[in-house]
């Protein structure tokens, strides 16, 4: 018998959930070969469900960032978060998208630990300090990220990657989400 | 001359947006008399500006909270967040939903010193709990806010607008966004 | 019918204080046109009040700073301690003597969104250090104020307003001293 | 030759000082023995000189609590904010006033390893969050003082004996006054 | 070709060690089947090296602890030091001495989401508090353990583990120490 | 009748510890003319009392720090980790090994505030930052100790005594090892 998706609410549902969000559901389980617990566990709100997915869709698609930077970042504030869910489940997609079997337990842990260019090393400071104190963020730790090479629009690319999982980290606590077991070992 | 919504990425041109994204931010400078620089600077990225808004719509129509506690859930997380735009915008909106001039400097500072019932209270020790250290929320912390007389649904959407202003603060105090000069003075 | 001026102690009746601390309060409610809280709450103790008074007048009349300057930092040091009636009621000073209707809300919530010259931020950035980290003042941030141009005399000024105002917040707070309602507006 | 009363700042030469300034000098060395070096220092400005002494002269002599209470919350408050003046000089007070040689390292250290009654626990802990988190003090923290037996007019005292040493911590060290050779010894 | 055991110091070869240090080298390769780097490691200083695991042995071997309890205290005391090497390497004996696959990465995150016992929920969050803030373990925090059911001796050997992965962690990242590549994947 | 050597935990009868142990706390009151409370202390667990004396002994015997540094390193530290007996005990040692009676004052409350090499005060930057915050060390702040003279072999030596010491300051604080009385005054 399989975990549920969160602990803290009730799963709703598939059957009844909006055509729209169990079309959804449905694409994810075939893709991925099981269902991420993310998509069914946002289903507890439709209207939520689709703006967060919309968003994370635009992150990832309409980008000027890499793949592999971008869930660089999320396993970093996650860890930075403390968030099993999106540590778990990201720390997967940076091993296949990286394709490094290390990097993710790296990062998850202590990115000053990880085999970095200096650009990451740059990119994952500035995500530190945005996840953990917002409001010192100032012009110098801006411009720290240009120096590293990043184009202002990839400035705003990261800036929104970390943004959006310091949404994500928190709903995924306050829920506590479950990792599915195969993120636990995908791509290691 | 008018400030400019934000100084750390320039401000895409009206014109050349998206179809879409012009008629919202019109239909927003028609309701407020004046053009939340928020919605210019979010058109950076038209893709993000469309799921960021359709979060924000999500989460102030679809919603088992009273609008003026979701205004004091923004402001308190802002202000923990020491985010200039969001204080000085949802600002105005607290002093206008909760009918109340002085509330939104209270809860800016320090919400312990607001006048709250003790349900607000538990409120915003909550958001400010999973603000400061998302890892830290565990069962205690929510059952305190259902002892406090929240439904689960007002749980999910108390954590939500915390959330999504744990990125929204990020974005706007990396653009550098600019409160517009109006919300510093309405509803006072 | 008016607030109490502090609500964790008991607010001494203006009949039964010694001369000189009745002449003080009624020459502030004359200046004013109001009594500032912080008068009576402090007359809790006589000999408190005259000492706190007394410094509080040679910080701003025996001064190498502009009372601008000095107005900037109380409403920065009280923003960081979470004070509610220091914001306030010096938050319209900073309107006042700086003639700027929007600079105290961004003083309050994060200096660094302020507009600021590079003396005033170095000021403020000493401000800081000094309210929060206390014991890490060392030699290289007292000369970073040097460098920003200010003469030792400034130094220890700009040192003591901090300090006096580390001391200010702090009773205001145990006290829950509340902020008369004409400081949320003056100055707008 | 002994060493200079502050570091980052000039003494002033004890001739060019105004007559009362000059007496109240006097008078503490002729009490002590020995001129504590932050008479000296603070003359650097004569009206900070006489307001600041005035104040601790109010809190050692009109006041609720025992001066053996009052020097354990002095050590204790600049223990925690890294004082070295205050937690020498106010160290040979408590092993003094308390007759005790050990009690002033204890507290200077931790607290929480000294012997203590549950009362001065109590006043310690409100010390320390007074201290480090001011704006987190709350009826809850205020009360357990009440409960810790102590009256209103005490809470009072001890509050502004904590306010006013993070004052005096913040001005010795940014002066980065010497602690006078004699108080390492005194009382030991 | 393997990585070094180490980045910042050179390790030392195994042929010029005293004879014991080799001899334990060997064993452990011999029981692993790899040589874990931690050893080659603190051949550095073989006089380190002894002690240091000797101390290893003892916690280990005399305990009234579990071993699968040790090495639960290692991940999660680890994990709160942002220690890579002793999260991945203690992570592969988690899951081989708790026989589960996903509670090393659970605890290495967030112990609040691991599904622990009360007793071993008390456990880490004293491993929790006497690793983050050594100085505020008090007799509450003490108790607690006792309440969950440990014996005094097994608060001291609790106490012993964190104690020294304190001391192990704190090496581990000066020297930069590489997680041996099997450990990512041992037990999984 | 003189204090127990710790509070929290029962000191086993000397007569019945293993003849090695026995033999060294014998050693030791002999040397120093009294029993440090640690050696008792730590006998509640023989295995743990060899393997900590022998890391002990070899920190402070096969070294390429000098014992003053090593003792102004532990004492440091201490003060950080908020730890009465080892700031205690080990004070009179820096007060002894550096033949000066203020030194440990000084550090066990702010090395800043103490008069130290350029050399000194970063190997105790270092340490502070090895104590609070592991996980930031990087190669920066190694490099910073070579830049400041100091070799391989003694980093590795300063690290070695920060790390030890951030173990027995924890085992000291659970325990609440009591400081003899004798350590108060030793050297002033």
């Amino acid at each position: 018998m399989t975990e549920a998706p969160m602990r803290r609410f009730d799963t709703p549902d598939l059957e009844e959930l909006p055509e729209d969000v169990r079309e959804r559901i449905t694409e994810e389980r075939e893709e991925a070969g099981f269902t991420p617990n993310v998509f069914p566990a946002f289903a507890y709100r439709p209207s939520h469900f689709r703006a967060f997915f919309e968003y994370h869709d635009a992150l990832v698609n309409d980008t000027a960032l890499e793949r592999e930077e971008i869930e660089m970042l999320v396993v970093t504030v996650s860890g930075i978060n403390d968030c099993l869910y999106c540590v778990v489940a990201h720390g997967a997609l940076v091993r296949i998208y990286a394709d490094d079997p290390q990097l993710a337990d790296q990062l998850a842990t202590n990115y000053r630990s990880a085999d970095l260019s200096e650009r990451h090393q740059a990119m994952l400071e500035f995500a530190e300090l945005l996840t953990e104190s917002p409001g010192r963020v100032d012009d110098a730790a801006v411009e720290a990220l240009v120096e590293a090479g990043f184009t202002r629009e990839q400035v705003w690319d990261i800036a929104s990657v970390v943004a959006y999982y310091n949404l994500s980290n928190r709903m995924a606590t306050v829920a506590d989400m479950r990792p599915n077991e195969e993120f636990y070992t995908l791509g290691r």
